[in-house]
């Protein structure tokens, strides 16, 4: 591929795109860019309005910083407009979508897309998440803790744990082993939530539910007596507001836990009249799956969790349409959320039974916009999701599969999902750069542009044992998959307690749920002071919060990937590799000049120098090392 | 990539999956084949059942001519069931989805797809379709003809030519320059079509309208009185089915002719109380898009084709909703048409003020196969249309996409839609092997196989000039393009007078239509016998009419394209290189041993040593020189 294409760029954001979030009817400008000396004879917008496949030449305008910024004008005739580029340069033609130049005339899977009337959430871009897993996070009241024996389910009791205690397998704890975590805990760590830096929480369940991680709910309505109940949240949600930080929270409306009112097979709570197990006239008797001999559906097969049917109008509103539902309630003062969590969203209104996904999700989405335009619908999915990822369902998936998953490749772990298979357990657990560019941009280019800028892109859950505790990863490397968390495009999560280096098992639930070390002094700590520093580089620099992403190099074990906006860029550079070697990264693509000085962002030294081409420079990547650096540009 | 992956094959025919028609809640065996001794040490199916990501173990099975076949069950519980294939091998993974092998763990977009209780229009796949325009076909009956004047359309009179005149130009002739093609004349003509070999014939318009082509029609009703009338279609409809042949005629839904009587405009056979144009109070009138000053929208901004708005519930009904609707009509006997071409089917219900695409066509679909579920529904759109093609709304579209314009590009002519653009004029027109499979792949890998079985793979239409006019073409190569087309699966169409080297302007639409050369004895040249022979093999061999289908080479300017059951194989060997070359194909990965014999299906001389490797051939292809040759399989 001739070099000069390694400068052309656009994307959706406002450097590229006079209005990211058009209304229907508007007219839009469209940029490209590339090289200002490259030898191009024309550009053209390829587009297909109304179906009609159409070409249009592009207008070279001004050039900035060493590139030349071409444009056309582009009329938002339909709820998704798509695009792609066209270069023609001595005799020959380049196409450019979403998934990068390529000489053959491409399909339409990875056009540039354009959401009429698409209401971002505008705040995740900017944003910076901190999970946390309310039982385990901070005991802000002790009078609302669970006494030892409080209840029993399945024979199992409730297990009262002292703060510093190791934490039970799930076989001796049931996930009935108890520390006291609650709301108050969280809201009295604001101050150091806001030390630490982080814009937005997110909650695991905190509605009334026997286990710790609350997926077993008996009640969306309250939250769990133990977390401090409905004024705890409300008091949460105000005082995180008045910090200027946003709070989302986690629900499955998939299904509910089997003591629920509305299914109380165990009772717990409620007597034999209450709910649709015991009582088959009950009005909740088909919000469930029951068989003509009274068993019923469970998620995964678990008969504590009874899966809901969505065939039932009534369940529909009790969750989602009515006023008073469980969804709106919690979006309306005084708890004011502002997003919602859905667990296992990937399975969500579908079994063999029920295929309604794609009829309930546009439901749900208008009812919660009706209520918050700017509420985050965030939703669990470990795959390749972009079925639901059009503009009209989800605003991201929980981002393991263009995030969580290679990044954790590329440093070394094996894949969640595959190593789980016993013929799949030995097999290379490492991922290349060129692999890890691929799986990335083999997911974005099919989403429409502004729910790149969505994407909740985490490394660690309470789902996934914790990376830092893998032996098999490098501290060199796991910098390094942090450094590029906080580069893609969207908002990081951090999950708590990872600034911590918090111990825990690398596999299992239960080994990434232990009570923060409030004991220990990580505050201090190498650790700490990296997430403090990339926190407020994300919260300060434009190009991390609206910028353009590129992947500018990608070879064996290396990866280098940019975040710009015309007038800065920053680089993060992970080497995976046992030698040092010597890279070239063409900055120019930026419209930088060189890296800003010799040492990075946190103080690692780096060699480099200029490249002959006077369009990059070369930098030598030392074995197991992660640099985030600072450009310097070239003259406007 | 490890040499024993090219073996690696799975697909949806009935080798491959017990029931490549499932019905839903039904299991199906899949299996997936590689070389016996490669160095596999698992396979797995990975699937996705109600959205949840699934490994699961397949067995090893039998072999088979060194083709070792593995095995597991999978139950279709939903209408659309995606998987893909890994394999392991040394501690190394491998993804196979359509699209091919990977290292990477692949997104969703190349999955297998099973279509519950979807009806193939199954005759499709083993059909050659000839398409005819009928006004240049044949004059059956000169009683019916045009005279000279009869009547005028915007000012300009139909003008009456002889057979052998030559075409006019648009400007001249304004498509009304009649030679009296009809329907009769095709009927007269079916021996012939026999002894060419066609067994399905694809008809453009024929419904009442004043232009030669008929797309401006003026009664969906009736068959234009000069091509015959009613009568002569039920007659031809009638003989070609008792030959065995099948029949679909074209029409376009999307408009009418601004004569057509629901409109009006012209009064050319209707006064002006019928109609919406003159008389806003007509129950026609919301059947267009009129504005409050009395315009109305026009295909492509022609006047003379007004659009359609079939946010009409009427206006659906009288198309193909009502018993007796347009599409109804020539379903039914005595018409009893196989399926219906529609004209610009990707603009259909799509402009700027209605949306309407994705909601009509399922319901078109639902309303014709109510009538005939054999009946093929075909697309008129040039592009990538994945998006219509999920089983529920078209069987296929008029393939350029996928075969006529990478064929065409492949042999040296330039992309019909891109060279119409000046800046795009001059660019390099011819298309590499390489990119020539991934044009072909990136298309039919996003669509369930079932479709792919669908395809009606053309080079030439009404649309398009004839590539045998090109002068840029070598005959060798344009040989080559059309055994390309009949080895894609689905059905080749013949574009009438291909076969007999008709004349005509290579560019613009009137060079592609000329008056087929009944005077002359085309029948007696190499270019009749060789479409004669290709449709005698397509007809012939199972591996061309239900056998799976490989790129097994693509390297410069030659491919290899094989089509192959478990027990034969046929492969097209293509070089548009300037020089011989030698060529590595591994046959071993379609059980084969060795090409059978020196010649090819044509006589062509062959040269090829068997390969060190074992298990491929070293053939020399000769420059511009194409190739299509039957293998002697390897022992059971």
């Amino acid at each position: 591929m001739e070099a000069w294409l390694e400068s052309v760029y656009s994307d959706g954001t406002l450097d590229f795109v006079s209005a990211p979030a058009p209304r229907l009817g508007q007219t839009v400008t469209l940029r490209l860019r590339c090289a200002a000396d490259a030898p191009v004879d024309a550009v053209l917008l390829r587009s297909f309005p109304n179906g009609a496949e159409t070409l249009r030449a592009m207008e070279p305008g001004p050039v900035r910083r060493g590139l030349r910024y071409y444009e056309t004008e582009l009329r938002i005739n339909e709820p998704r407009v798509c695009y792609q580029f066209c270069l023609v340069s001595g005799g020959e033609h380049y196409f450019y979508t979403q998934r990068g130049i390529s000489s053959c005339l491409p399909g339409r899977s990875w056009d540039f897309r354009l959401l009429a009337d698409y209401v971002q959430p505008a705040w995740v871009k900017e944003a910076v998440f901190y999970q946390i897993f309310p039982e385990r996070f901070c005991n802000g009241d002790p009078a609302n803790d669970v006494r030892e024996g409080e209840y029993a389910v399945d024979g199992h009791p409730t297990l009262r744990r002292a703060w510093t205690d190791r934490v039970l397998s799930y076989e001796e704890g049931r996930c009935l082993d108890f520390y006291g975590g609650d709301l108050e805990g969280i809201r009295r760590r604001i101050p150091y939530l806001q030390g630490l830096g982080v814009t937005a929480l997110y909650l695991n369940p905190i509605f009334r539910a026997p286990s710790v991680h609350k997926y077993d709910c008996v009640d969306y309505f309250h939250v769990d007596p133990h977390f401090g109940g409905d004024e705890a949240l409300a008091r949460l949600s105000a005082d995180l507001h008045e910090a200027g930080m946003k709070l989302i929270l986690d629900i499955s409306i998939n299904h509910t836990g089997s003591a629920h009112r509305w299914f109380n097979r165990d009772c717990l709570w409620f007597d034999k009249s209450v709910g649709a197990y015991h009582n088959p006239a009950a009005p909740e008797r088909d919000w469930y799956f029951f068989g003509p001999d009274g068993s019923y559906k469970g998620w995964w097969g678990i008969e504590g969790l009874p899966v809901l049917n969505y065939r039932s109008e009534s369940l529909r509103d009790v969750i989602y349409r009515a006023e008073d539902s469980v969804l709106k309630k919690w979006l309306k003062p005084p708890y004011s959320i502002d997003g919602w969590r859905f667990d296992v969203a990937d399975v969500f209104a579908r079994n063999d039974e029920i295929q309604l996904a794609h009829e309930l999700w546009p439901q749900i989405r208008r009812s919660i916009k009706a209520e918050n335009p700017q509420a985050y619908i965030l939703a669990e999915d470990w795959g390749d999701c972009s079925e639901y990822l059009r503009g009209d369902e989800w605003d991201s998936p929980m981002n393991y599969w263009g995030c969580g998953r290679p990044l954790r490749q590329f440093v070394g772990q094996g894949d969640f999902f595959l190593r789980r298979n016993p013929a799949l357990a030995r097999v290379r657990s490492r991922i290349t750069a060129p692999e890890l560019e691929d799986r990335v941009m083999q997911y974005l280019a099919k989403l429409p542009f502004a729910l790149w800028e969505n994407q909740f892109n985490l490394l660690g859950s309470h789902d996934i044992g914790r990376l830092h505790n893998d032996p098999a990863v490098d501290p060199g490397e796991y910098r390094g998959a942090v450094m590029l968390q906080f580069l893609l495009m969207g908002a990081p999560s951090v999950y708590y307690g990872d600034e911590a280096e918090i111990g825990g098992e690398p596999e299992g639930n239960e080994g990434c749920r232990w009570p923060m070390p409030w004991d220990t002094d990580f505050e201090a700590g190498e650790r700490f002071r990296f997430y403090q520093g990339l926190i407020a580089l994300k919260r300060r620099r434009e190009a991390l919060r609206r910028g353009g992403m590129k992947f500018l190099c990608a070879e064996g074990g290396i990866v280098a990937l940019a975040r710009f906006t015309a007038d800065e860029a920053l680089v993060a550079v992970v080497s995976t590799e046992d030698r040092a070697r010597e890279l070239r990264l063409p900055l120019a693509a930026l419209g930088a000049a060189a890296p800003a000085g010799e040492r990075d962002l946190f103080g690692t030294a780096m060699t480099w120098r200029p490249g002959e081409d006077g369009k990059s420079v070369a930098l030598t990547a030392m074995p197991h090392t992660a640099y985030l650096f600072d450009c310097e540009m070239r003259r406007p």
